[in-house]
């Protein structure tokens, strides 16, 4: 029957994809976390499939964005730096490199094939007119190009748009508040009534549509709406997480309620792990895992995650599947029945099969940081290659990204090349990285696999041109499109390129 | 109808407790093991009420035990040391101790109302021939005084008995052999099977049962059956939970065929969190609380908990009470319509409210190590009034009881007296612990209203007799009732009394 249903083109299913902003693992009820907060995430992972093994494609926003919307790790699309050996780099506000034309975007591809598209929120994928989200794919966009930082003063910096469509409406912290104080701010609210308000309007439209929902509450600074303010037994983040879930299940039961949710498969997850570097008021949790965003510990890059859809996951189900935020866009191709891109190389893999309840299967992930090969997991093991925190200098001014974690030669503030004996852990027995494995035939077979993996993975690779080495002032959003209707455009300065500076 | 049925003689619910030995408040997958291997005693949590913060009240075996039985701190009962400041202290076997005749016990007063009476598993109130169960309100016994330990020479150290009733039956290693190497017993499986006995003889009996299941096989040398070897993904310990797990979804299972599930009261708790000493195959999981057993931070005492039953408990709920073990004394008795014991003060909470679905209140729970207040929760802030994990002796041969955690001034080896200036944590948002109150108003009356409260405490404290402070090997199993006919008794060498060593 599901075969069926799919392979007709009158059927292609809708797609929305929930993509959380540094929210971590630990941070659902039904990854226990002790406030259980998230009834509506929960009830849609127990309609659905629950993945305990699922992975970003990297610590931080930007490549695990590009690496979602490409299917291809951020080494391949760009989205790192070349300047320093395993930095994390990523979008700020004068990058002057962005999603290149050359890189096929799901969206793209959904449009090719008769889909309406639209992102609400995030996009981060470049903020230059070239790299806006309407010339990659999308048909509507209401949201901002990069982080909600801020408030910037105009002048040295100017503050960071959102745009609807392909002008800008307005600014943050001017016609778009965020209270870093009150952790106020109605954008949540504003990007759950964008999203019903799109998926009412496809639903008579007679095509399918993509939704990619990427509100950004739970990346500092965290905000919600009065409606939550003070709701959540767990402070300003735990605020933010209750919004979030309150749209997840506005988002339900609309798809319900308009007898959508036969044809429409969501996939729910985060971008990164939760940052562990704030104050109790605007960390997430990880839960048990190690270290946070920013790291290749498993607090830095395992997501919680879901799958949704009578029609195209069995209900019900816990998935231990090994797989990778990249893995959507082969897997949203395969439920449309739309070919994969020619002559790119794609990491991602269809879910189709486990989604339906077949058999689980062993693949390797590779998790970058920067244009380094941190750590591999295949199977239960994982290899790390190198560990890296953040450096000295950093954390004796009293930055880490492992908050109250410690562990000799793992959690190190050096880069520690570990390339010729890999430091392995059974993420079964360990799933908290504590117990590197000793010597002996379990650590041997793992290290052998493992470096064979890698020898085919690098032998096959060619990194694309990095987007993040160059930074501009100019480049920054001084004059948007948009900006002269609103008289917000602000005077441009004089171009000073140079390399960025990455200090992690 | 609740108040109704339970006010009549004739349908005294019958009582089961579930008590797991060093099984953390992360073990579960409904508190998001990533394995999670536990979908029987999930559904008994679905079915009932999952308590998020509930306490033992000590974060070692026998103290914890003594004071689920007795309703009373370990302080008040006995079941601590004087001859150290703040250190741990159990019932290992040359333990002079054990709980006091003066001391009333559930069991005790559940017969006097006419329930039969059982333990099946881990005793650990005194191993002595006047410490044991039958001695204290259990009409039957199958199982063991002390810890699994061994094995022993039975030249210098006996091993440990395994009791029927009044008489041993056998000796650990010996006729219920454990093997440390494949981590294979039977033993689960016996207290499986004798629970299961128990349920249905009791069945037909007439009379109301109080059926205490208190298997061991999460406590280090932790062991599973055959049947269950090598099942898990998490290795040996994984493999106890998931037979544990199948434990309780017979024990239900056969509640509901035997029509008792609308009469029986069931409870699932663990005797303190986790310990985070081993290695990999034997560590269970605390989730992200911080530190594990012999601690009083969260990993060491707060416990993964689920009321079950249907007449008793509103079903499908997640409790936030603040609760503790010993509340199941005060609860069991209040269901039970059985008069709380007089003249002796009572430290557990009647929580049969909360159960049918009341409004949660809040109320203090005092957190000891040995002889020492180490720290005190109220509604959401804890306070730790002294802060130790083990001293550097220990930790400088790489015994640990916070594998892979750190904060400094809190994870410490030094006893810290932070009495007049108390490390706060809100739990909502920090479960973890890991990030101190800073000064300021919200701190102020939070260690105000602790302070009142510790005051209130300490002046009605009136600590019970020490049973933790002598020891003597001749005390040791060498001979219990029932070694003549078995031809296993050995010889008792002559009294050397002295006071116990306890290293933390
Ligand atoms: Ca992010
Ligand atoms: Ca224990």
């Amino acid at each position: 029957v599901h075969s069926l249903q799919m392979s007709k083109e009158s059927t292609k299913p809708n797609l929305i994809y929930m993509l959380m902003d540094d929210m971590g693992w630990g941070d659902l009820g039904v990854f226990g976390e002790p406030s259980m907060e998230t009834p509506n995430i929960d009830q849609m992972s127990r309609e659905g499939m629950l993945f305990t093994d699922f992975y970003s494609a990297n610590p931080l926003c930007s490549p695990s964005r590009a690496a979602l919307l490409t299917g291809r790790l951020p080494i391949r699309n760009g989205f790192y730096t070349s300047t320093y050996h395993g930095h994390n780099g990523y979008t700020p506000q004068d990058i002057v490199g962005g999603i290149a034309d050359s890189e096929v975007l799901l969206p793209e591809l959904l449009k090719e094939a008769g889909y309406s598209t639209k992102l609400v929120g995030k996009w981060h994928l470049g903020h230059r007119e070239q790299y806006l989200p309407l010339k990659h794919g999308f048909d509507e966009w209401v949201g901002a190009p990069n982080c909600h930082f801020g408030p910037y003063d105009d002048k040295t910096t100017p503050n960071i748009p959102v745009y609807n469509g392909s002008k800008m409406i307005g600014r943050y912290y001017e016609e778009f508040p965020i209270n870093h104080t009150t952790h106020l701010s109605n954008l949540t609210q504003l990007y759950i009534e964008e999203a019903l308000k799109y998926i009412k309007e496809q639903s008579t439209s007679g095509k399918p549509f993509f939704l990619y929902w990427a509100p950004d509450s739970t990346h500092g600074p965290v905000y919600a709406s009065q409606m939550f303010k003070g709701t959540s037994r767990r402070g300003a983040y735990g605020d933010a997480v209750k919004e979030l879930d309150y749209g997840v299940g506005e988002i339900v039961k609309l798809l319900k309620n308009l007898g959508l949710d036969k044809n429409t498969f969501v996939f729910f997850s985060s971008d990164n792990g939760a940052a562990m570097i704030n104050d109790a008021q605007t960390d997430g949790s990880n839960g048990p895992l190690l270290c946070g965003k920013e790291t290749t510990f498993e607090g830095g890059i395992r997501e919680p995650t879901i799958a949704w859809g009578p029609t195209f996951v069995k209900p019900g189900q816990i998935s231990h599947q090994v797989g990778s935020l990249m893995d959507w866009f082969t897997t949203a191709l395969d439920l449309a029945g739309i070919a994969q891109p020619q002559n790119v190389t794609i990491d991602g893999l269809s879910l189709k099969n486990v989604l339906l309840g077949g058999t689980e299967f062993d693949r390797p992930i590779y998790h970058y940081r920067g244009n380094t090969l941190f750590a591999v997991r295949y199977g239960f093991h994982k290899a790390h290659l190198w560990t890296w925190t953040n450096p000295w200098v950093e954390y004796n001014k009293g930055l880490t990204f492992c908050r109250g974690q410690y562990l000799e030669n793992i959690t190190t503030h050096d880069q520690m090349n570990y390339t010729a004996n890999p430091v392995v852990f059974h993420l079964g027995r360990d799933t908290r990285e504590h117990y590197p494995m000793k010597s002996g035939h379990e650590y041997d077979e793992a290290v052998h696999q493992i470096n064979k993996l890698i020898e085919e993975h690098e032998s096959n690779l060619k990194p694309g041109l990095p987007q993040f080495d160059w930074c501009d002032d100019a480049v920054m959003n001084w004059a948007p499109n948009g900006c002269q209707e609103l008289q917000k455009c602000l005077p441009i300065p004089k171009s000073n390129k140079q390399k960025c500076v990455w200090l992690h």
